[in-house]
């Protein structure tokens, strides 16, 4: 299990103050603290003030890149700023994210033709995000084609089932998991990656619903999450759903964070151990 | 999901001295807080004192049942402490345990002819606990097989699959997981049981483990646990999984649990909410 770091986001106000700031060390302590934490790769995103979104995320990558030495995830929608960044970066980057929708197509194709680089694609199309696990099965086998056409092979590719908010439609999670595993049975060499955050718009105690979905949409395939990487309840729930499903041999990743005092804290008493 | 309260255990030294003291007000204390917290039936065992068995399981009954109204799961391998105690209760009782081991079927068989009750079976036989998911489904099919000539149906057989300790074996989550699914498809009638706690037997913050394990196990169609109702990590990952899963309607319980404040405590809280 791979893990996106995603707090530089300028959607968080104090990153985005950060920013336009040119704050390196408040970006770069960010940087350091989600790497430490276990972060494959850092999401990178600047895309609130669309005017200035190039310049930023150039910033933002040098900035990072002076602290941290991972590959970076370029979340953006907007081809220039992503050509821009792509031309920064030290590893192969991942683009998050193209989907079927055609505007996308054509502004992340080209990148993709031109660049090294790998790529989280949406279960989406112009229509929006498709209700049904089937539809969005479709709209990923449409995705998957063109990336093909664009010499994409699957094992570049992070596919993003979409979770939606299960507080508006109890069914969310479901389609969700439902969703990976069909791709997981058409395309094996795909990645499979998820948010973890939306599932739990609208609930109280986010992080329980997010640690649900994370334990469950593991057993589903999902090899890739993007996450905070400082939630520790997340990450405590991480290594446990590991070792229950035979994927920490010798529980060996569980008790060395045990030892590093990581499993600690009020959660781990039963009322009679 | 229903639960089972493991609590009221002579295995546990507290529990011990309050059987031998006749300490009503502490056991009744530990019933009607389970039942508090949400248990279904109550586990009742004094299997540590085989020739006092009888009269201390006939003991805890009566003194439970002064508390509490709900059913009780009779936890014995001792068949004539087990009639005694039948002849006790109240509510249709739930047999903890028959299995494929000669001496239970003969033990255990005449008393579900003679007494409405349910049983737990473990899938297990004179041989021990088989290693495989294709031989504890055997184990079963040859408990099923002998509880059908005795005319008891599938729906009142609770079937535990018997999770052994993680730490021992990498593969014993799935194993057990896996043949929750087989029986499922071949007996769609069966109840899924199991113990929570022998999974994370002999790993530091056991909690997490039972927390993935339980979380896990649902997905796998469990639909009755044996565990603490008291260890409220555990009762906020089972609400959250039944959330995600889709079988929360409308998050009512979940949200019902908040406003309660079951759901509050440190581990609420994520790093930027």
């Amino acid at each position: 299990m791979k893990i996106i770091g995603e707090r530089i986001n300028d959607t968080w106000t104090r990153v985005k103050t950060a920013v336009s700031e040119r704050d390196a060390a408040f970006i770069q302590g960010l940087a350091q603290r989600q790497v430490e934490a276990g972060a494959h790769w850092l999401d990178v995103s600047a895309g609130t003030s669309s005017e200035r979104e190039s310049g930023d995320l150039v910033w933002l990558v040098q900035t990072v890149q002076e602290a941290v030495d991972v590959p970076l995830c370029l979340d953006s929608a907007n081809p220039p700023a992503l050509a821009a960044a792509i031309k920064q970066v030290r590893h192969t980057p991942l683009i998050n994210s193209i989907s079927g929708e055609q505007k996308r197509l054509d502004g992340i194709l080209p990148l993709l033709r031109d660049y090294d680089c790998e790529v989280i694609a949406l279960a989406m199309d112009d229509k929006g995000v498709p209700s049904s696990m089937e539809d969005r099965l479709t709209a990923i086998r449409h995705v998957l084609h063109e990336l093909h056409r664009a010499g994409v092979t699957d094992d570049r590719v992070y596919v993003d089932p979409l979770v939606m908010a299960i507080a508006a439609n109890i069914e969310s999670g479901r389609i969700a998991m439902d969703t990976m595993r069909a791709v997981r049975a058409e395309f094996p060499d795909v990645h499979l990656t998820s948010g973890l955050s939306n599932i739990s718009f609208g609930l109280p105690v986010r992080t329980l619903i997010n640690q649900a979905f994370l334990t469950l949409a593991l057993a589903a395939g999902l090899d890739t999450a993007i996450l905070d990487p400082l939630d520790r309840e997340l990450r405590k729930a991480l290594l446990a759903a590991e070792v229950v499903l035979g994927r920490d041999r010798y529980c060996l990743n569980y008790t060395r964070a045990y030892r590093a005092g990581l499993l600690n804290g009020p959660v781990g008493k039963t009322s009679h151990e």
